[in-house]
């Protein structure tokens, strides 16, 4: 119910007499229907769910408080229908889902359009206490399957075989869904900024990069750890990691509500370029996540954006040095009051597997 | 150089001077690349690639033949450049990929567009000997799994459990993404015509049936199996599994170069409504599989696509008794110079098993 008055505020501004919502992240949240194919439309006393025959009974289940449609004729039809039924004379939509195609569609089919950007997301980067629950148990599900993964970390093992072993760990937590296929880089790997697992076996001396998340309810969950194999000299690894380690705390530390989310980043890419290490942090320092990995804020030196109260975002510093290795450290945290809030627990300290 | 050649005499009939290729399957058919950011430019005497910074390594080492940009700037920009650099007055782009808000940018940006459809697609529905190699070999990770799954189908297993036991079969046999979740249902569960699996129970006299799909270098494979466990009067089960499998008959059948897709659909309607079960068959009959698990040809009552040589697809019908339970059985085909040629080898006689 707060769902909908809050974004009617919102569309009201917008000088439309309805929103089209496409964007089936969106859909789940405002509705909770899960189905893959479906839109709503959003009026200032009517709230519509429409999907295909396939999800009838399904929409029924998941979705109160909106009236089920099920689609009958093509879709651009559909929703030329529903603004006649509803007396919609100017329709927003979101752009950056709908297709210039289907824009078109629309068009041809007489609807008055116009475009708005990040009027759901914007609802969505403030997190409810259910929302809070959701995701700590998506945390729980991906730390839980982590620790089980730990007894196979060994010399000799690839990449591939414990991507896998921890992706069928995660299911066996309960994850219907990952949020993205797992990432185990060692050694030299490890400094690739998107490696995918291969069957490199891990050998000694090597930084061993896990990247993983877990899944509660459609609420995804995303961490980082990197681990050490016993080995030859591994101080330059180890300083590394102290580096990285310091850099996420700074960041951390300076999460509070009003910050600017470049000045997150800062506070961790001011301490790797005091360390010299600048040109080794290429990506930003971290991301809201919710039913989207990936999601607002964006916490980089880029955004707009600013950070308050109840946001979810990960923090996650790395240095690659390329042909050595690399290390990133991932955690998640809420915005409290007046500092950030811990949501990841498992431990920071340097693991170092004995061979 | 051949898909070039042939994507280069389409687009020159759309009287641009290039195409923006944004749809990243089509951007990984056109030029191997498996990134998960990038596009490609095609003019007439150039042929020009760009991604990010993460990929530099990865795109060297996956494309031959493009040149090989890294993104420096916003994405509109470095198209406005490309444009400028190669004297495209008008470019052409996907409009089932490209969204309203990016097209609003590139016009921002003043390159004249002209929207094109289903350019690479009318070129990836007709496969290769090399593509076929690569689907039979995901044809073979699929079945293979699924023998190994057999075992583990019994009385009192949950649908989850075989889901995820059969997703773990996949992954072993190599499979790096899978086409889409592992869809197991019981009983009653299996006449939803868009099943996920529960933590519902196999009992006696359950129809069970398996959807599910392997992958090999991007390539994917797609197939059903409904099974019966023993149990009661099972003579319903068997009656409807026999009728299925007589429509799957008559669609293989019925293939040939130049016959319509929807020619291929009726021949398993026909049969089907014959039957008197004509409200219980829901959806297509079939589509076409290859780097998108479902893509051109469409086989259904809708279509107007026409069936040709080396075209590759499934065939799928299927009866969905609500209440009761439901019988699928999809097989993959490819066309040859006068009828289909059956892909799965998964035998298909009903297998019941014993309790």
């Amino acid at each position: 119910m707060q769902k909908k008055a809050l974004l009617r505020r919102r569309v009201q501004k917008e000088k439309v007499e309805g929103i089209l919502i496409t964007d089936l992240t969106n859909v789940r949240y405002l509705t909770g229907f899960t189905g893959s194919s479906g839109f709503a439309v959003l009026t200032d006393k009517h709230a519509i769910i429409v999907t295909d025959f396939r999800y009838q009974e399904q929409v029924r289940h998941e979705v109160k408080g909106w009236s089920i449609k099920i689609e009958r004729t093509e879709r651009s039809k559909e929703i030329k229908n529903i603004c006649d039924m509803y007396n919609i004379k100017k329709l927003g939509f979101e752009d950056h889902d709908i297709t210039y195609g289907f824009y078109r569609k629309l068009v041809k089919n007489r609807i008055t359009l116009k475009p708005l950007r990040n009027i759901v997301e914007s609802l969505r980067i403030v997190k409810s206490p259910e929302e809070l629950s959701y995701i700590k148990a998506s945390i729980k599900r991906a730390e839980t399957a982590f620790r089980k993964l730990l007894p196979f970390i060994k010399e000799g093992a690839t990449e591939r075989k414990l991507a896998l072993k921890l992706e069928e760990l995660l299911k066996r937590e309960g994850c219907l869904i990952l949020p993205f296929e797992v990432i185990v880089a060692s050694g030299f790997r490890s400094a690739l900024p998107h490696a995918r697992p291969t069957d490199k076996r891990i050998k000694k001396g090597d930084l061993v990069m896990f990247d993983w998340g877990g899944e509660f309810e459609g609420y995804f969950s995303d961490m980082t750890r990197t681990i050490l194999i016993k080995g030859g000299n591994i101080s330059q690894q180890k300083a590394l990691y102290h580096n990285v380690l310091e850099a996420q705390k700074k960041a951390i530390e300076s999460v509070r509500p009003g910050i600017e989310a470049s000045g997150v980043d800062a506070a961790a890419r001011d301490y790797i370029k005091k360390k010299g290490y600048d040109d080794f942090f290429g990506h930003g320092t971290g991301h809201g996540v919710g039913l989207a990995v990936h999601e607002k804020p964006v916490v980089s030196w880029r955004s707009k954006d600013s950070i308050d109260e109840d946001m979810i975002f990960t923090v996650e510093p790395g240095i690659y040095l390329p042909g050595f290795g690399g290390v990133r450290i991932e955690d998640m945290v809420i915005v409290r009051k007046s500092r950030a809030e811990l949501l990841t627990s498992l431990p920071k300290k340097l693991k170092i597997i004995e061979v």
